[in-house]
């Protein structure tokens, strides 16, 4: 019997343990700072795999001073790294496989369906916070190690298995593990890209824009200027750079994607009073980065082009538009579409599911950016949760994907794991 | 001596204890619901002048039922209105003379160059909160009615003196005294004018709206509606709206006034994540209501017209925007131009000043509105405060103003109250 029948027999006959595995870890709301009872029942299937097990607090101080470092917290007591190792008999290519433990709270409980931690099976799929985003993609990685070990199938080079925090917050968990030396020679994050290969992800940073007003009394506020009109302006001016940096963009993969990287203003406030004219207002947003962009680069372009905003409108040039960097960021990240990993990837796709990958870039950032432009590790997002109902109400998985994408990734490393390591 | 002269004389002798009379008022710190302690200098002032005397908290349950009624508190416990009345010899005509003692908050200490209730005198200028808005113009109101008394001056008609609170937050205290059944042939309110004389008045409500879009990732936006986008197409119809009312007036006292009932946007919140696609913005503002209009049907134009948005956005058919009205409102007020007080009060201004009197629409509303439209009474505004430090940091009073003013009205009312009353 091949490989590919004998794993597809093995993840057959575990699935309800597979699903039951599932069910434990979006019972735990590992939310922001609550990790540790999702955490612990990593640990214990790591324990049960025998694997090398490796549990740490990220240190706050140490992971202050890193230029990638973002986080909205100032310790991270109780919110450990849990890293397993499968160590191959050497001399093959190591890969690491990473997931994030911490979930999106699960917002208003009257748009939930079933209970947000119930992990209620119905008709195929598992629902709760957690579900797609990203505990299912976990239990795939974890189900691939064990059809390894379970089949005694010889491996040559590591398996790195991380489950990290705060992926949701910034990446800190993912950043830490780089900073504590796992390396290998390329990393899947199967992030929910409802089972789509993303070679390249979008990364993202927030910025405020502290636009000014002068104060009048409503009755005559043509003694005054409104901070809420000018916005007006501002809110137009950067769509048109949105137009702009759009423009600039020709990958193939962005083809079906209307606006590849686009500019979100998600928050707006402003005046304190009705019959007063306001004279501030605040825009939160998020820029999008392109996958072959730096993040400097973005920000110095994004900052000369509000400067220049009394081109447009004389009231700029005496009152300039403030521009500030705060909270989440997330790194671009990228592979050579022709990188083997990618192709091994694509061939095992295609033999499980028996059809054509549909191969993407990703619109949103996830910690692949780190592994790219920190660790130096080539990384591909791919996943089995459904992107649409990732932080939304009635989050779920399909749970023949899970089990799908556990049957690629098994098959996908015992080919990558056995190739000879050049390095 | 001619009576005129006689006032002038008692005036120019008594400036010193009318300064130490808005001191003691200034100093105390009478935001609402913390008047007492001003009113109960206005009282003992009242006792010294021997007036007829009536203190009372108004009735919240009693007021709430009023269509007129608005107020942001629950109870007047503590907040009385105060009002004495000096009874002619009978048969002239009667006046009333409205103040209110309730201030805006300082805000900001640090934007005060003076201690907002130190009540410092430099160089004929009062400085503090409440000076300007409108302590000022009542003690104009007080030194009147003692300068008649002291100059023992035949009055036939009542002279009813008010000192209400709540003037701010929309004129309960007013209505209260109108409700208690106070009543006189014409009213004056020392609001600060300036020393210009505004025989109408700008009403205004507040309004919510309420934009509607449709959240998505920031990644994705394209699969959302921003409700900030949508909120800058009813922003500028809005404005739209504002140009439509201001084209229907054509009264002369609006022919200066760039826009004589502006509306104003004061307020926008919308949006709780910068990543993410906005599907609620909030706005607050205010529609000036034009003296001659009524307030209701200022409400169905401008419900109307927002329900109608879906003509320049299909949006908006299936996501009407939603209008509430809500908090203060202050009802336009109007006298007619050639009323017999008017009349008087320009002839004592020219008399007094040496000058024409500046005759304009006001911008803002006072409870001017209320006397008008609840309780019949034909209403003038005209006081000495300066119209542009109202509710602002280093609000001040020029003092020879308080005083002019005092001279104005106690010249108007010895002719006024003296005149046969027809009714």
């Amino acid at each position: 019997m091949d490989v590919q029948k004998k794993i597809n027999e093995w993840l057959t006959l575990n699935r309800e343990q597979a699903i039951r595995l599932l069910k434990r870890l979006v019972q735990e709301r590992s939310i922001t700072g609550l990790e540790s009872s999702a955490q612990a029942v990593i640990i214990e299937k790591l324990r049960e795999l025998g694997l090398e097990i490796d549990i740490w607090e990220p240190d706050f101080t140490e992971l202050q001073s890193h230029p990638y470092f973002v986080s909205p917290r100032s310790s991270f007591t109780d919110s450990a790294n849990v890293v397993g190792v499968m160590k191959g008999t050497g001399g093959g290519k190591s890969i690491l496989l990473n997931g994030h433990i911490d979930v999106v709270p699960e917002g208003d409980p009257k748009q939930w369906e079933y209970d947000p931690y119930g992990a209620d099976v119905v008709n195929g799929k598992m629902y709760g916070r957690g579900t797609t985003d990203m505990k299912g993609g976990t239990v795939s990685m974890l189900l691939a190690i064990e059809a390894l070990q379970a089949l005694n199938l010889p491996i040559k080079g590591d398996i790195v298995f991380q489950s990290v925090i705060e992926e949701e917050s910034g990446g800190a968990g993912s950043l830490a593990a780089i900073l504590r030396g796992y390396k290998a020679d390329v990393a899947i994050i199967p992030e929910p890209t409802s089972m789509k290969i993303f070679p390249k992800q979008q990364g993202s940073m927030w910025f405020r824009l502290t636009v000014t007003g002068k104060s009048a009394h409503g009755g005559t506020r043509y003694e005054g200027v409104s901070a809420i009109e000018k916005s007006v302006v501002v809110i137009e001016k950067v769509r048109d750079l949105e137009v702009l940096r759009n423009s600039r963009i020709d990958d193939p993969l962005y083809q079906s994607i209307p606006i590849p990287v686009p500019i979100n203003i998600g928050k707006v406030s402003g005046g304190n009073w009705p019959s007063s004219v306001p004279d501030q207002v605040i825009l939160e947003g998020r820029i999008g980065v392109a996958p072959e962009e730096e993040m400097e680069d973005v920000k110095r372009e994004f900052e000369h082009y509000i400067g220049n905003l009394g081109e447009f409108d004389d009231w700029f040039v005496t009152h300039p538009v403030e521009v500030t960097w705060f909270g989440a960021r997330w790194v671009p990240g990228t592979i050579d579409l022709k990188h083997e990993a990618m192709t091994l990837l694509e061939n095992n796709y295609k033999k499980v599911r028996k059809q054509n990958p549909v191969i993407e870039a990703s619109p949103w950032g996830t910690d692949g950016g780190l592994f790219t432009k920190v660790a130096g590790i080539p990384t591909i997002i791919f996943g089995p949760g459904t992107t649409e109902v990732a932080h939304y109400p009635n989050e779920f998985i399909i749970l023949d994907h899970m089990m799908e994408a556990a049957e690629i990734l098994a098959n996908m490393m015992v080919e990558w794991c056995n190739m000879e390591d050049e390095s």
